[in-house]
């Protein structure tokens, strides 16, 4: 039975300080990914320079813009907090420290929804265009998915057909990022327990339409608007609220275009990329584009063959990979960080990219071998790339024209005889836990109240809690180490795990993904109730179930954002009484802030590994990090250690299963039901 | 009869190098408004800190953020790029310095344009709840500006009630936020003359909703997504013109519930501060609130008196200031740079403010003294001064709250005895031309075809041309000495001056907007010009004509779009054939960044005299200072001297002006139209 232990643990300062943090700039092999190692050690005795190595360059980073106390936002700047008091405590507006901050928070914050909605955007109008008929290459794979969305949102079914639902549906969809008038966002609604909602209510929170979202974060951080750091977070945690509709957008659609995730197997890392094949790697977010890539491949094995190569072999990086490794299986090449040294290894025929988190550094490396970047989409380009515009009305061909690049590099290659240099380390992994998977895992052990078992589970302490791993690499911590650390100590510490994003890449890459990880560094509990999962479904299931649950890309947080929601609902209470935290061991980009702020303010705990630019105001530090807690339950742990991470979101947990176990037995003295004891 | 004399002016590169400006940073008199220094005496003896303090405690300021080569946009930073080559050359993730500085500098235009058109969104929100019967107090003024603007979005006026045409009208402004489609935005596409329709069309710049551009710009300048800076670029130009599409909903719809201007009669600079009456300085931008304010205060002269003052003041700063200046004549205290000057007087009793452009050092100041600060918007506060939320369903009612609370400091104020300092300058000036009231002048000349008037002026010489004079305040440049020395210098080379927002309070403080400003400074030709409109117009005027043409607020820009559109439909030409040029001697905010670019995308050579952040890519620079020019026929002028800035703007002037005559000859020679010689 858990116990809360360790109170000091719980919004305590970073274990190192500033000055400590960023240590041997000049040490470039800052990963303990052996597949990359070996490629730096390559990289480095053929001179391409990587971000490795331009990371070690920008050292030391200018500590007003790490603090988040550098204001550019208009051109009287740039300024910066220079001093406790006087004229330079201010910038030249007189905004403080903690206006400045606030404001570059909240900014990012709108960089993350933009991005994440955008995406989602694009999803919808591939659906419309294909309700529509201008689309023929897609089509409905999930109707179940369909149906469910449906009711969740209220519209009837009767009398239409699947194309007229899916239609009506996605209509609603595009609402909730162009409509002006102040109704909640279907969308998010639909998703929230009661107490959320309440919540957001409460706090005057609650996000009318995405796209408005961003343009009031624009605004009210402009020069001379809103220069007080708490109506600016407000502000921005409303707009991450947005944020989570635009993902939730994203899932749903690409679950009906594309099926939703099952239990599958595959592998990770650079060993997966094959010199006798045709490589083509998809890179991106996106799976309207990389779906159809995967798809392409299959039906051009024979060309590939009769151009000398063994087949056509795709794998992917970042979260475009993620989608198509959960729904078809394609291994997993690397992860962020390395997505250059997947390129250094010379193999590479293709590397086709769509929007987010695509290295500009590609088309140099690229350029040092024969392969070729392959941009598709019109707001995203770049230079001395080949751009091949993704035209969803003809997408197979798009597709087809992409693989037969790839052939034609695939042969040129061969023919110069170039040498290639693939590292050959690779992980077996497991991925495809959709919500819908997990239920159904749950459901074999007790069909009527599938989240019984796992709620149960930690009410009885059997389980600490859950921990969804999402988030991207930075280079201030080293590269994956802080991923896999913390999903070993948690495991240890009988955390249930789920994860998304560059986080389970690394899992994945690090055989965390496997029951072998389960058997190495599960504690007892976890193993046991992992063990149980298994015996129930073994007979459904390709492998025995891993150590980390891989619920899929980025914006499927809001996969894992559905799971507390509804264990909120199933134990009768607010999200903030479910023993869940959340963890992005290496956040960068600003959709971590913007995912990580909504995380917070759907009342989770959220550790972040690698500093968000918040030191330069005590203020705006404290309101994240503690007053977060008692107005929504969820706060950040910024902590940089991976170690005290683990103590840290450990303690989080055991808070929480303290508290729930002093309700339960509250309900029990006073012969009530554990849901109206909260 | 103009010639075109000196090429080696068009796009030349700024004369005085990066390192000689900003000179004497420890002197803080960084103006010639013999007010703001009166002032900044009195701020340095009592040690009150303002703007002008700490702009010297910011110098020197950050090279990389100045020249626009600091990049914050994910958290793996920040990044500066600190070298010609080698991995100090790019960002972690790559970025090279084109990349980096047309990524900041679209996030700019999407931040002006976000400010810009939330302020027309709350205006057509209560002229929607107005329609429904919400927000009694405001009312259809000017009918007719209802039905021109029907008529131009080609909306049938017949069988509808003036309300009734007023609600569809507004909700096509609505959709233009919101809507999903892909069409061009009907209050762009209405005011466009048909060359730069197709322009935008070939270069794919046509947006398709205000909010989406915003989200997309914000999207594709995210980690890893578009690193090509023409594209980027591209994409930052179609968002700024859906800011100029937010600036003219905001006036068309304010001009229908306020009035469209007329010339009127007022007075500016701090002088206007009276201390014997209740002093209420309204600041910010929307007439939404400054116009009920001016309302209120007429009503409560009574209350005000019986308080023991001799009265209320209104007087305004910045934009709101020049909404009331140009409706009802309200005086202008000062201008965004002297803000916190005014309230250095110790006379204000309240400073009520909206959004944009407000000092967070207004606080500061005002506690040096009695002066309440009231915000009133939810997205504008500022921690320590009164929010009194301004409820548009009950707004006579708040604005007599926010009187009241002036009347109430006023006597507090008196009882205490304590000493005020109010400069005794200030100077007359003439304001309210609207782009209906700057036609109904030329009108009286030729009834049929006013534009003509002005026109012809240029085709024959009297006039060189015309220049919008519009943008901010910034203490890199020396405070309203460009402002005058560009009105002046153009004045005396014949260009027609038309002006907005900031500069032309400098002209109004600095004597520019009256005859006597004609006398002294006009050339002959534009003297003539000016003498003649007068003659013919002098019975319905309140006084001789000025030297410069206050044309409204920074939304009022779109006054200025309309002129040249229309100009350029008498001409029978495209805009970049008409000598029209523009400058903003003082640019300071992403607004300002917004309305640059659309000038520039409009053809209009665009001068700005203080550095945007763009000098840290020569690839950039060249494109929006050359390469524009080809594809646009606008691009920028960045010169930071104001006797070269208007050397520049003259040759750029000239050389329209002389391609204009050989077209003409052509005509003649030819027997053609001039229309068709285009």
């Amino acid at each position: 039975m858990p116990r809360f232990r360790d109170t000091s643990l719980l919004n305590s300062k970073p274990s190192v300080p500033r000055k400590d943090r960023k240590k041997n700039p000049k040490d470039i092999k800052r990963t303990i990914d052996p597949a990359a190692l070996e490629m730096l050690d390559h990289t480095q005795e053929c001179n391409i320079i990587t971000a490795f190595d331009r990371w070690s360059a920008q050292q030391p980073q200018c500590a007003f813009g790490y603090q988040g106390i550098c204001c550019r936002i208009c051109f009287a700047g740039p300024c910066r907090i220079k001093s406790d008091e006087g004229p330079g405590s201010m910038g030249i507006c007189g905004a403080r420290d903690y206006t400045i901050v606030a404001r570059n928070a909240i900014r990012m914050m709108a960089g993350g929804c933009s991005a994440h909605s955008d995406h989602a955007r694009e999803v919808v109008n591939v659906v419309l265009h294909m309700c529509e008929g201008h689309a023929p290459d897609y089509k409905i794979t999930d109707p179940q998915k369909l149906y469910r969305l449906a009711d969740k949102l209220g519209v009837s079914r009767e009398g239409k057909s699947d194309m007229e639902l899916l239609k009506e549906v996605a209509e609603i969809a595009l609402a909730d990022f162009g409509k002006q008038d102040e109704k909640p966002l279907s969308f998010l609604w639909a998703n929230l327990c009661e107490g959320r909602k309440q919540k957001y209510m409460d706090c005057d929170i609650v996000p009318r339409a995405i796209d408005r979202e961003v343009v009031e974060v624009m605004h009210r951080t402009h020069v001379g608007v809103d220069a007080d750091p708490i109506n600016l977070i407000f502000g921005g945690l409303k707009c991450s609220l947005a944020d989570v509709t635009g993902e939730q957008i994203a899932t749903d659609f690409s679950d009906i275009l594309f099926g939703t995730p099952k239990p599958v197997m595959s592998e990770a890392n650079l060993g997966v990329i094959d010199p006798e094949k045709v490589n083509v790697v998809v890179h991106g977010h996106n799976p309207i584009l990389s779906d159809m890539v995967v798809a392409a491949a299959k039906e051009m094995e024979e060309e590939a063959k009769a151009a000398g190569a063994a087949g056509i072999q795709i794998s992917g990086i970042c979260c475009t990979g993620n989608e198509v490794l959960m729904r078809h299986g394609i291994p997993l090449a690397t992860s962020y960080m390395a997505q250059e040294l997947a390129l250094a290894t010379g193999a590479v025929d293709v590397m086709v990219v769509d929007v987010q988190c695509i290295m500009p550094g590609i088309r140099n490396v690229a350029e040092c071998f024969n392969t070729k970047i392959v941009t598709t989409i019109p707001i995203s380009k770049i230079p001395g790339s080949y751009h091949i515009p993704f035209d969803e009305s003809r997408a197979m061909d798009c597709a087809k024209e992409i693989i037969r690049l790839g052939i034609e590099t695939f042969k040129v290659r061969k023919e110069s005889g170039r040498p290639v240099k693939v590292p050959q380390i690779k992980s077996k992994c497991m991925a495809g836990f959709s919500l819908e998977a997990l239920l159904d895992l749950f459901a074999a052990i007790n069909p009527e109240r599938p989240l019984r078992v796992l709620t149960d589970a930690i009410i009885n302490g059997e389980l600490l809690g859950v921990c969804l791993l999402a988030g991207c690499n930075n280079l201030e911590a080293i590269y994956e180490k802080s991923h896999t650390e913390i999903i070993k100590g948690l495991a240890q510490n009988n955390v249930f795990l789920v994860g998304t994003g560059c986080v389970m890449q690394a899992a994945a890459k690090h055989g965390l993904l496997t029951y072998e990880g389960v058997e190495k560094y599960a504690g007892p509990g976890l193993k046991a109730f992992i063990d149980r999962l298994y015996e129930a479904n073994k007979d459904k299931l390709p492998d025995k179930l891993p150590l980390a649950f891989h619920m899929g890309s980025c914006v499927d947080n809001s996969r894992v954002f559905n799971l507390w929601n509804l264990m909120a609902e199933e134990m009768g209470v607010d999200v903030p009484k479910v023993p869940f935290v959340a963890s992005a061991p290496e956040a960068m980009s600003e959709k971590a802030v913007a995912i990580g702020s909504w995380v917070l303010v759907n009342g989770i705990p959220t550790h972040v590994g690698t500093m968000p630019p918040l030191e330069g105001s005590n203020l705006v530090w404290s309101v994240v990090t503690c007053i977060a807690h008692d107005v929504f339950g969820g706060y950040f742990i910024l902590e940089t250690d991976p170690e005290v991470a683990v103590k840290k979101l450990v303690a989080a947990l055991e808070y929480r299963a303290w508290k729930l176990r002093i309700h339960k037995k509250a309900a029990e003295e006073y012969g009530t039901e554990l849901c109206q004891a909260f």
